[in-house]
């Protein structure tokens, strides 16, 4: 039997690739002992990964923003090729080419069956919601790897119809594993739809598909905000107007300048709890985003809030800060009417809709977020590259199947 | 021509009954000058007050909580008869009794044109939304009088289908100006619907408008937690559990002891900024309410916030909640997923669905919020014995025309 | 290993209990072979049967009105208590009593991701939808039988909390299998909400469930209409107001007597394609009742139709009708903007809120149509009453597990 | 004060320009006398005609096959310029370049708080729902004229935000007043989202506006079926796929060769009751349309019918058809669980969205139904060439305004 080799998390700011054990057909122990079920996973599939990315928010675990311990394994943005099912996998087949929703939903249970699947009640001892490689998140080995274990298969996995077709795309559909429909999520729970006028909080990967899926729902104009030059430039690349938030013009000032109003229909924090105050040298400030989304949304908007906030952040500033308590301009917000969506995207909701985006040519997600095939060896500098705030998104290619650019 | 009493506003918990002029059918210089449209209004009707109640949020202004000046007249929960019309007023007539709905809307902006009545853009210069006799709103005199000017009466007013009918069960029709439909407003968007298990934070009118709501969408089990325990007592009088916070129970627990889990399925917050931590002493923690409801709503779950939480409050305790930003765990909000509607209650959205609900014998409000008449001379002394927390409804009957209890 | 007995379609008008095999983990051949997937069926269980109910469709069948051959077996409207597990059923567990949609669902496939459990792509190779004991409906074997094997078990199998509770309430808790939630899908779909006026045709048990859960939805008055007196009475039984189809007056004008207008906000069509004309010696005419909802809802309203219309009925009167193209008054419906929703039930929708509402005490669906249990010898005469029209729902208790009444 | 000038039909076939009474601030006698209401109307305005369009919809007059009388005046496709406003209009003024929405409505009635715009209960005596220049609409006079009154004009008119660029972008604003919304309608009610694919029926104005919206809407593939060789180059002309129904392949079968699968996502119907059977010969079948969408479209999809369906058409070939009673395949679609919309769009809920796509550059509306200026004078002959087919939206510009192309 093979071995496996996956990213691990060695302490702050450093990553390895490490061997591991060959993936099995068996649920992680903190399931199996947390909610009593069978070890044995005959719903489970086993996947030479295709491609899997680094995601922003690895980045905080890597940070040392998280109780990640050392040895946490990585990675939860996976596509791969089925080589083995369980016995109750009926409808995907060895040899599919699948994309991999980066929350692990079991398909069986109240939430799932209401399609929130972000925080199903089955996969994860310690609170609704799990994902592959992720601190707190049901302990499942992460997919920065060669293979990866996916439990209830035929429910989770999203099959392409056509190998040579994936393969030939497969910087696109790399994507829907999780930024692609989060930056979506982010824009359709914010309401944009014909004709919005729309801001995008953050030029990260995931602003980057917010704004892209924007433009997807039919906005008018979507403007992309970062403090980062050569983030808003990627975000010109393909059709957004930007703010440089470090210039020092009040949001609404350059928000006006481009629309002639300085309010939009529509607003998206795609950047989270770990938002710096405006201006050049501003320090971290994690409801800055939060308050500019409620200051620069119309009356009556809806707020779509993709970006993470969490319940334990131990390096926070502030007591307050450390238990996920910000200051939040909710008296604003109120007079405003607005309303606001918070929580992990549930893939499986927008993945098959974004696919079909893709394959035919309607989407061109990789281009919008800049992806930048690395191997799996490269992953620790693709961290540092990351950390660094280049405009890429870093897509692990473990077999070289990946086409060349 | 006769005058008009209202009940006025004289500083810090201080009303009085003085005289002011007939309203007229022209809109306030305030409106006229600030948005720069006629002051003539064909589209007005003058009403014949048959009731107002008293809100908890005039006592917002009452306690001083507010920048209302001395003088500021009050009262926007009104129901009336119609005894003048405009021009342009063509669908309702002379004798009909009709509910006025607290939130001043002008039926011809974006805003009305999408149901949020709430926020109508036509109405007041310094923000979207106004209302009637309160502070910011856009100067319109206040509905707890003998007579009012409602603008754009063929919009606002609902005319009751039978006149005697209406009479008869005025006390019920009286809460449809506000409290009813901005309890069902709570309930409706905190998702309950068939089945649900419910926690209304709050047993004022308000919490207990949204409880009744909550029964009336088909909640299994209402939960009404306060520390009063007549107001308490109140929620139990027609069939809601409750839970007395001043008890030290932890909230969790105590919603476990009724429904068998810690969680409910749908949660509002009737309280708002003026928020008390738990514990017989606690003093007030403005976003103590907000977190509760985070606590104890399951993941997915949707928050209604019909409370009030305001961008200037001079009397909050430090200068962050007295510009409204309050320390808000969004970190746990985010990990479950909520998402969280706020905002004045667009009542036109509700109140012939619930005039339907009285008229039919489905709903009663008046005795689940404990209506009590009073005469208009006696609204100095309502407003003192509703600010010590009696579990009353004050509604001010000004030309005796509600039946006698 | 016990036999099985099951009730079994022997011809136009007749019925049987017949001994089968008992149930394996198996896939039916017509799936297996249809689809292409594994026969074996680690996520199935096997039930005991608690309660299974006659239903109004079982009778379009027995009338031979379908192509149903004999030997088919029957039933669709299952509860029971889990006797074995295959393999891969991870959450239910022997002992646990459960309601068993009518809709087999693989919880695996695009529809059932969307929730539309009612036309699943991966249990009936000939369409879309399958249900145990159902001609066209995949080969699954009925369960108005002793033992039954559900397939997809986890997904499908709704447990009761407490197993004395369930048996205490099964009079109740049989009815959401089926008729309980079809007759809510009616009116939800229709729009039924806080106030409406609700006009339900039809009071055998379909109607008589939408007209109860009309009122679960908050409908201000329910208006059932029948040509059978009986049935009429349980309407009234519990608060619905009723119109005698057989009397010659016009619809429009009793609605009108009741409500003061000849229309109502929505209208459910719990009859379908064996309707009949009105009056008291009229034939059949299989567009009447849709045509009648399209009359008399008003201008927007939605028409809930979960009456079942036919894609072929070898028994119509004309070539038209037996492929199920029937006379609608499309112009009517246009005129007035309706629209409609048809298709079965998807039950996983609403059983479990229905579920709380009879365990809270809240819904009566038991005594709205009047369940009435009969052992499974009896089940011939259970057929043959019900098809005289008696105002009962019968409920057959094969083991004797149903308290006494 | 000057003539006004209007196209006015002349019997079967014919129509002509002919002058009338300049219009007055008044409401036409029918509904005056109708609802008892003031004949004075402080709420309307006169425009002065920028641009005004020849629909379908006024052919079904002038073929006869309507009750419209001779000297019925036409035309509710209407871009005015506003030069009088009564006292009660506000926010619009004059010089303001507005379109109107060729459904009449009070903004005061319920179905107008409904945003139910397309039957509002205040304008049409007989039934709900009125129109500028139709048959049985109201009795409000045409605006294929000079000049029109347009009532309740702060609600029904929409301003665009500049006189300048309006003027320069009228060809594709002048289709907002009804076939750019209708066709948005009939692809958002059919549920085109985001990857959707997309079958639209018919290739006519109202069909390439619904293949237009179906591609902003953000469909994958939008294919067109139409019997005319022009019609489906001007499809193809901006990115549709097209079908030749004359072609005698089954529908089926050529929309699987265009997407592999037989079946689409969401099917639009925009021919309604004038329907041709398939083939080159095929007469006048008046629910072939509605059957084919229901033939192609998935099961549990939602079908968006914009296409016209009449309660009277005394042209048809047999009495049931005559009352607008059709052969539908109701079988099928109940089947496949679909739901159907039908009726006029609304237009206000739409033509501000689409406005915003219009002048940010995203829709390109006039190009897509290849949009054709005309004099008011040459009305009649663009009646002629419309009616025979050609792949044109005759625009009418009765003052010179439009710029030369």
């Amino acid at each position: 039997m093979p071995d496996n080799r996956v990213v691990v998390y060695k302490g702050p700011g450093e990553v390895a690739v490490e061997s591991v054990d060959y993936p099995k057909l068996e649920l992680p122990s903190d399931v199996v002992d947390g909610l009593g079920i069978k070890k044995k996973a005959p719903h489970a599939a086993i996947l030479r990964i295709v491609t899997t990315n680094i995601c922003g928010s690895d980045q905080h675990m890597v940070r040392g923003r998280t109780t990640a311990p050392v040895g946490q394994t990585l990675g939860h943005e996976i596509t791969g090729e089925v080589v083995e099912v369980g016995e109750d996998v009926l409808f995907v087949r060895e040899g599919d080419i699948c994309s991999v929703p980066f929350n692990i939903a079991c398909g069986r249970c109240r939430m799932c069956n209401e399609g929130k699947t972000g925080i199903c009640l089955n996969v994860n001892p310690a609170r609704p919601g799990a994902a592959y490689g992720y601190v707190d998140m049901g302990g499942w080995i992460g997919g920065q790897a060669e293979y990866v274990m996916v439990p209830f298969a035929d429910f989770n996995l999203l099959k392409f119809p056509d190998r040579d077709q994936a393969l030939e795309k497969i910087l696109d559909l790399t994507m829907l594993s999780d930024i692609f429909p989060t930056g979506y999520h982010g824009a359709y729970t914010a309401g944009v739809t014909t004709g919005s006028t729309v801001y995008v909080a953050g030029a990260g990967p995931v602003g980057l598909a917010a704004a892209h899926a924007a433009q997807l729902l039919g906005a008018s104009v979507v403007i992309v905000g970062d403090m980062l030059a050569e983030r808003l430039d990627q975000a010109r690349s393909f059709g957004c107007e930007t703010v440089d938030l470090s210039s020092g013009t009040p949001l609404p000032d350059a928000i006006e300048q481009i629309t002639g109003e300085p309010e939009v229909d529509a607003a998206v924090d795609a950047v989270g709890f770990e938002a710096r105050g405006h201006g050049k040298d501003a320090g971290e400030q994690p409801a800055t985003v939060l308050n500019d989304v409620m200051t620069i949304a119309r009356a009556g908007a809806s707020l779509g809030i993709p970006g993470l906030y969490v319940t334990g952040d131990p390096g926070a500033a502030d007591e307050n800060a450390q238990v996920g308590q910000l200051g939040v301009r909710i008296g604003l917000g109120w007079a405003k009417s607005h309303s606001m969506t918070t929580g992990q995207c549930p893939v499986k909701q927008y993945n098959r809709q974004l696919m079909n985006m893709i394959l035919s040519g309607k989407a061109n997600i990789a281009k919008a977020v800049n992806a930048t095939v690395i191997s799996l060896d490269d992953a620790p500098q693709g961290y540092r590259q990351f950390d660094s705030g280049v405009a890429r998104k870093f897509v692990i290619d473990p077999h070289g199947m990946a086409p060349a650019a």
